[in-house]
């Protein structure tokens, strides 16, 4: 279905490198039939617009206040069926975690209906949040993961979409695939689905999903690799999240060198494979997933909250590892990549903190991460774990316009008209009459700072507009675009 | 001025210890003219309201959906005029981060207007996350900070509000008190401006300020000292918040045995003194604070984004020390209670991180606080840090009517009716036609979940309306109360 072609004017700012942002203060994006950018043209004078050759009859979309152009966040972990759990986890850590709230819940997705609200629910939230990309875990059901697939689908999410394999051990009786044929068999199922809604996996894609080594047989295993080798399919799992699981690992496949190896030695460690976690990797095992070009998603607010560990992201970074941001939830309690973005910040600051012995805190750039960087594994980096760094992350020609339209409002030089405070006895109108958010700009910050008040105090509310490929999936109450 | 007498009806949540909430679902609250809880009926049947003599015209609020009373808040320690540095603080810690950030802001506050605008923003922010108390520093300007005080009496925030003292080591030319005298000379007139507009210290209170240590001579300090056992008037300091801040201290202060000891030495450590941070204090520290009764602020927020450290809280809790929550703006980002609570669920998992290297993360309830205890110290903890636990932090007889109506929306049972999405051909209205935040309730939620969700997911969307001694201080656009 072609798109009107359509003209972003305004500033836009995308990652450079891993530690630099380009910040154009004004600019003109144009984006053709296909939801592809067919020019970036940089420091225009937007009161002269000229206007280009076959572009005559473009739609325009400008930045109205004070904002800017985004790449999408990708979210590169995130089980869609747990989120009614967001933010229920008490005081439990993985193992436990898992039993107490996690396989009820998913197990309840045999319900369609249910699946429906919370699938539909959990798109829709993720796209408010500047999610352009997401790979999703669903459960072992097959009409249910279909299902998302088609919610993704259909509200123009574009998605990774993986039935939860999980068979043997760790897995409950009453959650669990019969047998490792029936593990395959029901991966196969879902991977024919989204063959059959997206048959060049252009928008959607299947992924092979392994729920984690504990609930898994190593024959179950071995078919999924094959599976892999025979279809190219991408994989997802978990790896090295925290030392009870790891030491279960060992125990469950003693013929492995390692975590890792089970993996490895399945077929399943590719350049196509997502690792969640890895915060407990030792050197061997970073060595052999950097050889196999495999992907981590780091996911800060899931290991704080479980105390899983601090994952040394910016030493896994100088390695040359590939990573990006996952949410996890719901051992993460937000689907808000900006958030997980925060976390991330203050999960490297607390490895810092832990580190320092010497009282000289602060110094170790070694582990404190930039918002920068933040900004870069929310972006390039998703786009280069989920194997899309030529189509999603930034603005270059020929790339997908995945964009958000994030706005901070200007607290007005006067009294401070938007904010009237509602008053017992007058009886006036209530505050924020309309909400702007939490960023407060007064004027005086620079693009930097305005980029470092969005990351640390933004949230939904400052993503006015959504597009994935070019097409409108999201936009905030009153927001025209 | 006298109120309307007012029945809250509907369910209340608040702390009954550490460890535990009272939840009680239907109930009805009578506030008398003055703001003061005059009665609290547990379990009434809502449909046959019975009147009480008395109470016949008395307003009646009710809940309205999903949600509860819950005590406002309370902030022990914000630097409103930090607040337009809300984020930025890049890879700084303590000292530098002062120089680089903290003073050229401060210092700009002899201009009124600029104050007025930034004042007035951040007590209505503050309101409207809840917060029904705070302790504020606010510059070295008598006038700036007698308007803060002006502006929390007109929007009805009960406040401390502290003219910062800093007369010498760490103060930088352009922004110090000219000597100790002058220090001490502008201390008492901005307690006498208070004075003025409120006599009894009823809602706005004075509170002495000396910045910390490093910043003020030692006959400041005495000078200050001498100030509180005159007028009683409370004190609000800065103490052991990161290593070379320490390490300045023992030089600065050669004679005094630690830096607690350099407050006790100039009579600024007793039963009103509010300590903010207490990062790394030795155990002669710890037993002198408690010997003294003096409080401490906890600020996980600022702690984790300057790299400071992790107080161990709990383990200052079992000691018996008196504890609450500080946003600490703009050392912390966010000047939400509700967000510091997050940040201090996590501070305390990333101590046990730390502290566990036996493998077994988790097990270890000495360092993992729990919500109850995190929304404990944002109520009832930090009413105990400013000496009014008979007054505020709970719903009690006799206690002051500062509440808040939280409220979480439920997710319809069919189609996502509050969610729709827009479409690029379509041009349907866009999601979220009522901004009902971010948390989302599906039915099956325990009062515990509820609870759960609000504090990991909730924001100041789910505050739908504030009160301070009765008088309704904010509420959301389209919420009547």
């Amino acid at each position: 279905m072609a798109l009107q072609k359509t003209l972003y004017v305004g500033p836009f700012i995308h990652c450079r490198t891993l530690t630099t942002l380009d910040v154009c203060t004004s600019a003109v994006i144009g984006v053709d039939e296909y939801g592809k950018i067919a020019f970036v043209e940089r420091d225009v004078d937007q009161s002269q617009l000229a206007v280009r050759e076959g572009w005559e009859d473009a739609k325009v979309v400008s930045i109205d206040g004070s904002g800017w152009f985004f790449p999408g966040f990708i979210d590169t972990h995130i089980h869609a069926s747990q989120y009614p759990n967001a933010g229920i986890f008490g005081k439990s850590t993985l193992l436990d975690w898992l039993n107490t709230y996690t396989f009820p819940l998913e197990s309840s997705f045999s319900d369609l209906k249910k699946a429906s609200r919370i699938y539909k629910r959990i798109v829709t939230r993720t796209l408010s949040h500047g999610t352009t990309t997401a790979c999703y875990f669903a459960t072992i059901h097959v009409p249910a993961t279909n299902l998302l697939a088609d919610i993704c689908h259909d509200k123009g999410q574009r998605a990774f979409v993986g039935r939860v394999c999980m068979d043997s051990h760790l897995s409950p009786d009453f959650y669990r695939d019969e047998s490792p044929t029936v593990s395959h068999e029901k991966a196969m199922a879902c991977i024919d689905h989204v063959r059959s809604i997206d048959p060049t996996f252009d928008l959607i894609s299947p992924i092979i999903t392994p729920r984690f080594a504990p609930s898994c047989s190593a024959e179950s295993l071995n078919l999924l690799g094959k599976l892999h080798g025979e279809t190219g399919v991408p994989i997802q799992t978990h790896l090295c999240e925290n030392p009870p699981e790891i030491r279960l690992v060992k125990e469950l496949f003693p013929q492995s060198k390692h975590y890792t190896d089970v993996y490895d030695s399945a077929g399943l460690l590719t350049s196509k494979t997502i690792l969640a976690h890895c915060v407990h990797l030792t050197p061997e095992e970073r060595d052999l997933i950097k050889l196999r070009d495999a992907k981590i998603s780091h996911c800060p607010a899931s290991n704080a909250a479980l105390t899983s560990g601090c994952a040394p992201v910016k030493a896994m970074l100088r390695e040359g590892m590939t990573i990006g941001l996952g949410t996890d939830v719901s051992g993460g309690y937000t689907p808000s990549i900006l958030a997980e973005c925060r976390e991330a910040l203050f999960t490297s600051r607390h490895l810092c903190i832990t580190n320092d012995t010497s009282g000289l805190r602060g110094k170790s750039d070694e582990t404190k991460l930039s918002v920068e960087e933040a900004l870069f594994l929310a972006t390039r980096g998703g786009a280069k774990v989920v194997g899309l760094e030529d189509r999603i992350g930034g603005f270059e020609v020929g790339m997908d316009w995945d964009a958000q339209l994030i706005r901070l409002d200007v607290v007005s030089e006067g009294e401070d008209e938007t904010l009237v405070n509602g008053d017992v006895n007058g009886g006036e109108e209530a505050t924020f009459a309309e909400d702007v958010g939490l960023v407060d700009v007064f004027g005086h910050e620079s693009w930097d700072d305005r980029v470092n008040k969005w990351v640390y105090g933004g949230d939904d509310r400052n993503t006015k507009a959504v597009w994935v490929k070019g097409r409108l999936v999201h936009r905030r109450h009153g927001v025209s675009v």
